[in-house]
């Protein structure tokens, strides 16, 4: 198995706001993420692509196919968007990054065996700034 | 002379909208960034002090009070914040990234020489994204 | 499972001298840093959570609550400080990276459930230098 | 378990063409890295050893000499060369990031264990570009 | 004046040849770069465009249209391509940085003013691997 | 007149303490950083020489030369070594980022010229930590 990955970036504005609870509780618990006019960050996403390289290539998945590919099903969709008003995959979700990694795992999960027959998902790597990040295997794994 | 930096960082929404402008007019221009639901960066900025070294400590100015000055002046007001709607001195104005750090020099150039005697403001490097990015001199001066 | 992590950094001196050994056979095995007057290391460390996400807040842990605790426990007793003389948990142990992240490991792994129920201290990554760094996950797991 | 992790780099030429392919089909598959006059990349090899510190060094490996096993067997015959003609254990192979990470495992693997007792190769992680990479871990293992 | 700069880059192979000096000349002085079946490099490329912003948009320059401009006059004929068998601009020309550098200079100089009319082009600063980099800030100007 | 730069880096211990003061005053001025035991850092450097390209080679200077020199006049007294306790130029100065490029400035100013006839040396940019940073310019130059 070689694990193949690509980075691609978007902008976008959010807020952490729980709407079961009060203002205050908001702001206890979130802080400055719950600013009601919203901040922003810039996102950095990696894909990794789990499988074996095509004797014919030398490649696990083409990695033109594989930005086109994120960038058709997730940047479009996120970049210099609001996460909580215009995306239609984080409606009625916190859009922590945790969350977001998740959903993202699941736009990619079915679509990266279109674009290659040796190859899956196998994890998603998001950065809201340089010093927080998260990781998802799919809800089945876990890393260890 | 000696020109010592400092980088901080913040995050914040914003969008780019002409008020005098049709929406149709803002969106052939600014296109994404137009987005009225807003979008967001992590920004990066460097403010470089220029001075000669105070014999007793080799310092132009106190790193540390450099970074409390900047985080009190500049980092404060604009940290998870929306720079349309919550920044006093970005009211009225366009939230490009080169009226943005004109304004940061403002709020700067007389407060350096309050914490030191030496140096004075030189410049304001500001990062929209890790390939965007503009300098600033101050009102009377250009780079060359 | 999600894995949360967060940088945090400090600064530090250290040098590595076995004292059971002779001055030239430290000279031979460590070189430049058995250097007897020390040297030193901007030192990043990134601490990461595994956890399911809280369905109220969508995070794993609150990063700034993780920030902070890291912060208390890791980076005040290490930063500007000598890695061999000022470290309690330094004392008498090897202060290569290798035994820093295993004793940074052991700060953290108890304290980790008191700021979140769902998350558990995963790993520790720690770089001497951008080209050089380890990686810990427990006393009782490997990674793969 | 500790994973030691040593980052070096080279610069080499190479062009993905599959001999038994149509000057057509090359380029149809390989796009603008069919160029028949070469392009070329800064790589960077990240090699990671596992294992436990040694009592006496509180070292995995010794990092320098893991740097010069890494200069030695695998920078110096791919640094400022043409992957597809001047290595020999490319010769034949597609000269994608992924075949070439496992060429790299492939000339570390029976060395590592003679610059230490106490750990053994555990992954080649190769960037072709910060945003473009590849990691590796044997022929028997995955990563989950 | 505020100087906005955009960051662009492209991968291409090259050798170090004086095609007046023998073969053992050319080695003497240019060492590996010589190498008859080339090396290659990713080069990061960061073009600074001065002037005042205009009033309706806060732009010196639109940053999209700067980024296609480069792409456009620079990217496309230099990325995936040999420096010196591939690109018109460079024929019979030393592809050293330094020389590189100059000559986007001169593909970009007299483009700038065709998408601002408040700024023109400052400088060029290209990084041929991530520690070797120059500055060219046209025939007419030194830096001081 | 081309800007060609380089960077080396080197790790190193210092404390910042002025022997004309009391320990409380020092502990009062320079924080953390009077830690009698010492504390370190990572320093990059980057070294510029500016001038015309040798029309023979396409060359400011040689990289390869201007590296050595780098290694042989800065780093080697520098690398794993106490600013305060092993540097000879360092004796008697205080060991601030600042101070000590000035004295890396006058070690290599005069050794430029022995390796390029066309180029000299232009700046002298220091970086501490990520966030901090010097660039000096020498004695008789500004930047602006």
């Amino acid at each position: 198995m070689i694990y193949l990955s690509r980075q691609e970036h978007f902008n976008a504005a959010h807020k952490l706001v729980n709407p079961n609870w009060s203002r205050e509780k908001n702001i206890a618990v979130f802080g400055p993420c719950a600013n009601e006019n919203w901040h922003g960050h810039n996102f950095n996403l990696i894909v990794t692509v789990a499988g074996e390289p095509d004797p014919d290539t030398g490649f696990v998945v083409d990695l033109k196919q594989l930005s086109l590919l994120i960038r058709e099903k997730v940047i479009e969709p996120l970049d210099h968007k609001n996460l909580n008003l215009d995306v239609p995959f984080m409606m009625g979700k916190m859009p922590s990054t945790e969350i977001l990694a998740q959903e993202i795992w699941k736009l990619l999960v079915s679509e990266i065996p279109k674009i290659t027959q040796l190859g899956q998902l196998h994890a998603i790597k998001l950065y809201e700034t340089p010093r927080n990040f998260v990781e998802y295997f799919g809800p089945d794994r876990s890393k260890l």
